[in-house]
């Protein structure tokens, strides 16, 4: 534990850094970036997440209900420090910061590429847009141990501070959240013999598809579905009432793990 | 089809009453709420909602994109007129409106009542607070046919423009969606005798669970789980790897339903 004393405040030069981190092409660059909240960055700590420093305000370290995570952080030898609510307010996007922010690295996933994966099952999401859906559908992968995620590269970036608050820090459970072209997902899939379905409204009932021990499963867009290039896979369908043009990608997504993985 | 000619634009005073709509205590006053963007009104007219006027900005109603929809708001004699974008703008809680608008009465849903309630399947969401799950699940039991939801007094209002936004026309497939407190939700589960199932994390694994003709299932707020009240009903749950704490409400609420309508 290195627990800076307190007229060591964060420097201006450091808060200015930071502030860079919640724009996309910063966390990029730099391998970085911001979470916030008490119970994110607790999950993040349970989950194993790379935490550089994370930030209290004064109030924040001293409530007594921060006391648990305070211990975990000691005992865990992680890095704290103070920042005025000022600071902090000028980093946070949300009311829920609740006074605590960290920085983490995300080195792992910047340079993650898809020819790494070694997992049997896969779950690769095609041009989604909703930070928040992909959140949550990461936290599904989760709950369903899958442990890499490939993104077709239109998708929304996953460390954006609306993905990472709907993943509730599962991000950092996985061993690839990997951007890659459409092309390069293909050739993948094919050359290591996985078997693909994709989720499209049009398929094969789920309820007649079963998995071989190696497979992965494409998820389209929320407005525009599956990119036409993956027409070569087999294509599945959760049946539904049919009075509403679709379910919600993440929905869809928990079912088709739970239907796939629970049968 | 009423086109008022373009010389009659809207009041000020109906500006002015419109924009009351954005707060819910006027929603609920008045039973009336607001809708944006061409695809939640595209849906809401598919299903069947009591839509009272819809207005375009003059640029939506002259572009062809639009046409589609403008025929089929004459053919089914809705009220439609135009609005300048600075008015649409004082209404509009997005930046998705793409200049239209609608008003539409919730008096169905504002007098529903628990006891007119006569569907053999429900969902109840007990204390349920956030919009974008909510509307996410009146999408979910869409899918899956279910007519009638009960909201404990707790949750969060429906027709709020986040919720209905999520649920993508949604909300109007339904018969009930009624707000009532948890008293008298046990007392009219009770009575009518549902087969009752709450979602938790330690319940009976949800593959053991068969439902009879007439059940309810019951799932509990994102943060705070089920009240203790609804402890007198089994509990069932979804088996997952055990790594993170749970799924995303509407999420366990596919995958429930799922499991449970399609056995």
């Amino acid at each position: 534990m290195l627990l800076l004393s307190w007229n060591l405040m964060i420097s201006k030069n450091k808060i200015k850094s930071l502030k860079t981190l919640k724009v996309k092409k910063y966390r990029i660059r730099n391998k970085k970036a911001l979470l916030e909240g008490k119970r994110l960055i607790d999950e993040a700590i349970n989950s194993g997440a790379d935490i550089e420093t994370i930030w209290f305000t004064k109030d924040a370290l001293d409530h007594h209900s921060n006391a648990l995570l305070i211990d975990k952080i000691k005992s865990q030898k992680i890095l704290y420090d103070e920042m005025t609510l000022d600071d902090l307010d000028e980093l946070s996007n949300t009311e829920n910061s609740q006074g605590i922010i960290a920085e983490i690295s995300i080195e792992k996933y910047a340079d993650s590429k898809i020819n790494n994966i070694k997992d049997d099952n896969l779950l690769i999401l095609d041009g989604l847009s909703d930070p928040g859906n992909l959140g949550t559908i990461l936290r599904t992968c989760a709950w369903y141990n899958i442990k890499s995620v490939i993104l077709t590269s239109d998708c929304v970036e996953p460390f954006n501070l609306k993905c990472l608050r709907s993943g509730v820090g599962a991000h950092f459970y996985f061993d690839h959240i990997t951007h890659a072209n459409r092309e390069d997902v293909i050739k993948y899939l094919n050359e290591n013999n996985y078997d693909v379905h994709c989720a499209t409204l049009e398929g094969k009932d789920i309820s007649e598809v079963t998995l071989n021990n190696k497979w992965a499963i494409i998820l389209g867009s929320e407005a525009h579905g599956l990119h036409d290039d993956f027409n070569v896979f087999d294509s599945i369908t959760i049946p539904g009432d049919g009075k509403i043009e679709s379910l919600n990608a993440s929905v869809a997504c928990g079912i088709i793990l739970d239907r796939l993985i629970n049968k």
